[in-house]
Formats: C-alpha cells, sequence, structure tokens
C-alpha cells in the first residue's frame, strides 16, 4: 500500500510539473469528488475534474510544493504560486482509493484575493468545456 | 518530542471546544506569525494572533476537527464549520518550536463566500483592537 501512495504521488507531481491533463487519467478514479476553492459544491465525474485541475495547473504560475502529509491512503499537500502578480499558499486534501487513485480530493487557498482571480480565469472556460460536454454547443 | 505535540493538540483541542483565548497563553510563541484566509501579509507577534484566533474560534459555530496530520512537529488539522449559513471547510498548517509553542500558523478555507462573510464580521474588530492597542483611542 505505501508503494501505491509513492507511485501516486510521482505520477501527480509530474503532471503538475508538465501541466498535462492527460497524466491524470490513471490516477483519478471514475466516480472523483472534487471541492473547489470558490464553491462549496462539489465537482464529480473524472472526465469534469480532469478539465478544471488541467485548467487550474495550467493558469496558476510558479506551481511549488512544499510540506507534504501522509496518513495511510489520506495525503494533504502544501503549495505555493502565483495568479498574474498574486501569490497564494494553497493545499491539497486527498483521499486515495484501494487503487491508489484520487478519490475526493479538496482544494484551499489563501489569500481570497487569488481565490477570485483563479475563479474569474477559470469559471468561464469550465462553463464552456460543461456546455459544449452537454451538447450545448452554439 | 511526540510527548510535546501530543500535549499541544489536547490544549489546542480544549482552546477551539472553550473559545476561551486565555486558553491560549502556553501555546503561542513570542514571535509567532499568523497568514489569515483573507490576507497574503502575515500578522505577527503573540498578543494580535492571539486575539484574532480568539474572534476566530468565537465567529465560526459548530466548529469540529476532522484529519489530522503530523510529521515531527509540523501539523496540518482539517476543520469545518459555518459562519452564518454558509457551511466551511478550512485546514491549519501548524510549525511547532522546540518548546511545542506554535511558531507558524496558516489558515487556509473554503468556499469564498464563507471567507468573506468570516472576514466582514471579524475585520472591524480586529481593527478596533488594533487602534486601541496602538493608543489610539478616541
Amino acid at each position: 500500500m505505501p508503494d501505491e501512495v509513492d507511485d501516486f504521488l510521482e505520477r501527480w507531481h509530474r503532471f503538475v510539473s508538465e501541466r498535462d491533463p492527460a497524466l491524470l487519467d490513471p490516477l483519478l478514479a471514475e466516480d472523483i469528488s472534487l471541492g473547489a476553492p470558490p464553491y462549496w459544491g462539489r465537482l464529480r465525474g473524472r472526465e469534469t475534474v480532469q478539465h478544471l485541475l488541467g485548467l487550474i495547473v495550467q493558469t496558476i504560475e510558479g506551481f511549488t510544493y512544499h510540506r507534504q502529509w501522509r496518513d495511510g491512503r489520506e495525503l494533504a499537500l502544501e503549495f505555493t504560486g502565483r495568479v498574474g502578480k498574486l501569490e497564494l499558499q494553497g493545499i491539497d486534501l486527498i483521499t486515495l482509493d484501494e487503487s491508489g487513485a484520487i478519490q475526493k480530493l479538496d482544494v484551499l487557498m489563501r489569500p481570497r484575493d487569488a481565490i477570485e482571480s483563479l475563479q474569474e480565469t477559470i469559471t468561464p472556460r469550465m462553463q464552456a468545456f460543461l456546455a459544449e460536454r452537454s451538447g450545448g454547443g452554439a
């Protein structure tokens, strides 16, 4: 089991450094749920979460991981970065399933203006993705 | 050293459940710094941080701790609660010094509207406290 966690962490850090959402394929459970910084309601399903995580790592500059906590399959990964000129600190709270894929992910960040700036950039792109997926294109 | 961490955690949870800032006295280093959810800049010094932490635990209803990660003197404590009708999830990222007091504390929360609501309640009270401390009373 520890090997699965090590393997997950190696693949996760590769996804963030290469900013390539395709690298998430083996890392997300089919029924993954994500708690994003701006909203209380959760995003559900691999395809939707994969798209959002891709947008997040492509929007945050200088994404760097720092402290890392592990307790079995429960992980907490601290990061810093920038959105435009705004510095931010965040944490990924991750629950892995038995196969080592993410079942549940919560992303918490500070400060407030960085969350707002990230939201302004990402929300229209997420809405376009969801509209296209539901067949509601122009 | 693990005993100091255990002792810290027991005292910290008592402070949160009793909402009594006086219980923080032995838990904060003299030169503690706090990264609060709304701002990037840090609050510094025991008296100021003690006052703010008191306001936070008195403002958040239903404060409940969940997952808890430890790595030596680096801790991550997940909590949930409510501000008015808004639910929130947060985490305390804590660095203890050699005596088991908090040297550095970062508080990250989601979602955005709960951070805004907490800030609206607490900021004027913090400003009043800081004005009084600097001798700038009416």
